[in-house]
């Protein structure tokens, strides 16, 4: 096979911004990169693509190397590849956000890889251009957050439209009308209630919903 | 330097999906493939990434290369990574929409480079996973339409507002409630009229409308 030969290669990676709900607020997932050149500097979890892999299982495989988590959603960011984005050598790296349930994250690989969870507004310096991949992978985050159930990844399977709301608000940024919320909610299908109270933060306690991910797998609609 | 020399390196080219809006239907600019293998095989506008360039850069220098022109909206729709996506050598391939006036596209250079338009319902076959890419970019554009101003890029700065729903309806691919769109269109502040009529298609007359893309520039507010 001889194809191409007159074109360069290139190093492909791929760097995944893995996103958690703690305590109200929206935190990534952070570790000290485990090579050279700027062995030590804080960064995104990633790696090289192989031979044998496509570009999404490459990612996948990082991501399942580094929780030990089976099922996450994960979905592309987009390519990043600026000529010097890499101090070490030329790398064109494909770059993904993952939603996790952040309570099902393994602390023994937590440790295991010396990653933290650092809260979104106090991400440090990171690593060549990883900032830049968190601050896009936000605003996609934030502009699919009405028109698609992505939100119900980071959060337990019950909860409540408080707990909701205080979610959509930590991810936009910004207090969201409680009434207009309600009403939203009122008029979203998918979001069912599942009979049970929670009584953990008052006493009259809140309903318990979940998200009808089947029936939403039916229409395809959501609107929040 | 030497980072890095474990891993496998990779070919890396941009293929380009160029939207025009022609006699009210969105089309797709398609060219005979220059290299083999698949020489002649109809596919999109693309090419390999250098040493020395950006892959954005990459998917510019393409579309003035093939298009002739300077003033066109780019944005990326990912990277395809598939192992076998390429029946020639493993390519990596980032993907990009343009979106250009069909109007200013340069007939000489369509003809040069044996290329057409063709209507996104009547796209055949294309090389490789082309047919994909162009699905994927026709949901984006879908997607974006209701919220981002992207529709502009692809009409002459004035039209009237029946033409403006028509282009809708195309990337939509359904009809639209004209009573409920044009009570949208009063509601965005951004469409302004220019104080002209068009006579061209009726007696009395349309009044022909601009996009305000100054005012766009300032609030980021758009709904449609």
């Amino acid at each position: 096979m001889g194809y191409y030969q007159e074109h360069p290669k290139f190093y492909i990676s791929t760097d995944c911004i893995i996103f958690g709900y703690i305590n109200g607020k929206l935190h990534v997932l952070i570790r000290p990169r485990d090579m050279e050149p700027g062995k030590g500097e804080l960064s995104l979890m990633g790696g090289f693509v192989d031979d044998d892999e496509s570009v999404d299982n490459a990612a996948k495989r990082v991501v399942k190397e580094l929780t030990g988590l089976e099922n996450f959603y994960i979905e592309q960011v987009g390519a990043f590849g600026n000529v010097d984005r890499d101090p070490g050598e030329r790398v064109v790296s494909i770059c993904y956000y993952v939603l996790i349930k952040a309570l099902e994250y393994d602390d023994d690989l937590k440790n295991k890889f010396n990653a933290q969870w650092i809260e979104i507004d106090k991400i440090p310096k990171l690593y060549g251009d990883h900032n830049l991949m968190i601050e896009k992978a936000h605003k996609i985050l934030q502009e699919k957050l009405s028109w698609n159930p992505i939100a119900f990844y980071l959060i337990p399977e019950k909860f409540t439209l408080t707990q909701l709301q205080v979610l959509y608000e930590t991810i936009y940024g910004e207090t969201l009308d409680k009434r207009n919320f309600r009403k939203k909610l009122t008029e979203e299908n998918h979001i069912v209630t599942t009979g049970e109270i929670d009584k953990t933060t008052s006493k009259r306690g809140a309903t318990l919903f979940r998200f009808d991910f089947d029936g939403y797998k039916n229409d395809k609609i959501f609107k929040l």
